[in-house]
């Protein structure tokens, strides 16, 4: 059997389920290049495991999973993954290709910055439209796509989760100031104006762990505002409701007058 | 302090994070009318925290919750809840509350649907649209918003996760039967053919417990099938990646068919 176990947000963010079936397993993989657990090193999960991981990085899982597989027809076969596992499209292939050859597949879920979004923010899950992955800018080409998405959402009063890319071995991750300055040059080269220096925006770093920072500001402001270490996400609002609001002023310390003109 | 604490999806959802600070607390209520977890009962949850709890009904949050606020001005009070907190806008007030108070509020989050349907079905969390909820059908009056989202949604090429309400003290829920009758009837009233019977449509039951099931099929068959308990949810698949077709095939045992036309 293959499990994929979700490790949550934070250090302990596995769930009772989680930790039984790493446990049951005969042997544990743990992959942490995805996205960054603030805090989890291998020997602190070896820690609340309780018991011995083997640490797989990108290529062992992209180029030779072929190993993993084989095992898993064996034995149980555990793989834990950061967040809800599933939700970086990466590890798809790996449990299509046990179901192909008839090995089973137990997904452990845990939690995840799509829904935890919603907590930390006080905006509405209902009220998000498409979300999108803003990737460094790579030789100049801008990522577009989330321009469009983003205009898109707002089109219709949406909200736009935008997850700042991380690549944890290649050793980058997007901060909210980054993605603000590439989000302005987006703007100035389509010659539109979704964003305007006025905008409110989200920046939500480390949500989950205990030292998370929710800030709303205008765009202009953001990218000067110190959020700390990875992972970060930015929060593009749409329309808001009276009660989400009240949740930005609360918890994301929204300037007054700016939510007054919205 | 106020806690939120995520129960997440089956009986061992809750992280390790949410079990430390439930135990650690003065007092720990739950509430189990947001949603169904399969297979927990107020004595099995108290057997997994270890610690007596106290069953909130509706009214005791909605309409009194001021106790609740004034014990969490004085020491530290936990509130369990289904899936992750704060996806069910019900207990935002709650939190604003207490901050307008300053009262410390922290959340503990764990798996929900919003995310697991990711994993369940294999369609990727990036190509999903707006989600929204099926309501009963009171007094003749049809929630048509869904029907428009669903439309808004796949005029884009976006899946639809349609969550199936329920209310566990009125004592009822929709089932995938009896959505996909409503959704018939809408698209009738409608006078358009968003649906029609041959739109393929992913039935979800109990995703994150032992027993779940996911099924995909045309609209016209799936109300034939039987999903068991709740609770349900029913996804709309807007346009299919080749990885989210050969997942549909693979997980919820799509007819071949049907997928090659999309």
């Amino acid at each position: 059997m293959l499990k994929l176990i979700g490790l949550g947000l934070n250090v302990y963010g596995i769930t009772l389920e989680g930790l039984i079936e790493a446990r049951s397993s005969d042997k544990v993989y743990v992959e942490l290049y995805t996205s960054i657990i603030p805090g989890l090193t291998l020997d602190i999960l070896k820690g609340v495991i309780g018991k011995e991981l083997n640490l797989l990085k990108r290529r062992d899982l992209e180029d030779g999973y072929e190993r993993i597989i084989e095992e898993a027809g064996r034995c149980d076969i555990a793989l834990l993954t950061p967040g809800d596992p599933l939700i970086a499209t990466t590890h798809m292939s790996l449990v299509i290709e046990a179901y192909k050859r008839g090995i089973p597949v137990k997904v452990v879920n845990s939690a995840s910055i799509i829904s935890a979004i919603s907590s930390a923010t006080g905006l509405h899950i209902y009220n998000f439209g498409r979300i999108v992955t803003l990737t460094k800018v790579r030789g100049g080409a801008l990522p577009l796509t989330v321009y469009e998405v983003v205009e898109d959402n707002l089109s219709r009063g949406l909200h736009t989760l935008i997850l700042l890319d991380l690549d944890v071995e290649e050793g980058y991750w997007v901060s909210i100031g980054e993605a603000v300055e590439i989000l302005e040059i987006m703007e100035a080269r389509m010659g539109r104006s979704v964003f305007g220096s006025d905008r409110l925006v989200v920046g939500v770093a480390r949500v989950g762990s205990t030292d998370f920072i929710v800030k709303a500001d205008r765009l202009s402001k953001i990218k000067y505002y110190d959020f700390g270490g990875p992972p970060h996400s930015l929060v593009v609002p749409g329309r808001l409701h009276f009660m989400e609001v009240e949740a930005l002023l609360c918890l994301a310390e929204a300037p007054r007058d700016l939510l007054r003109k919205s």
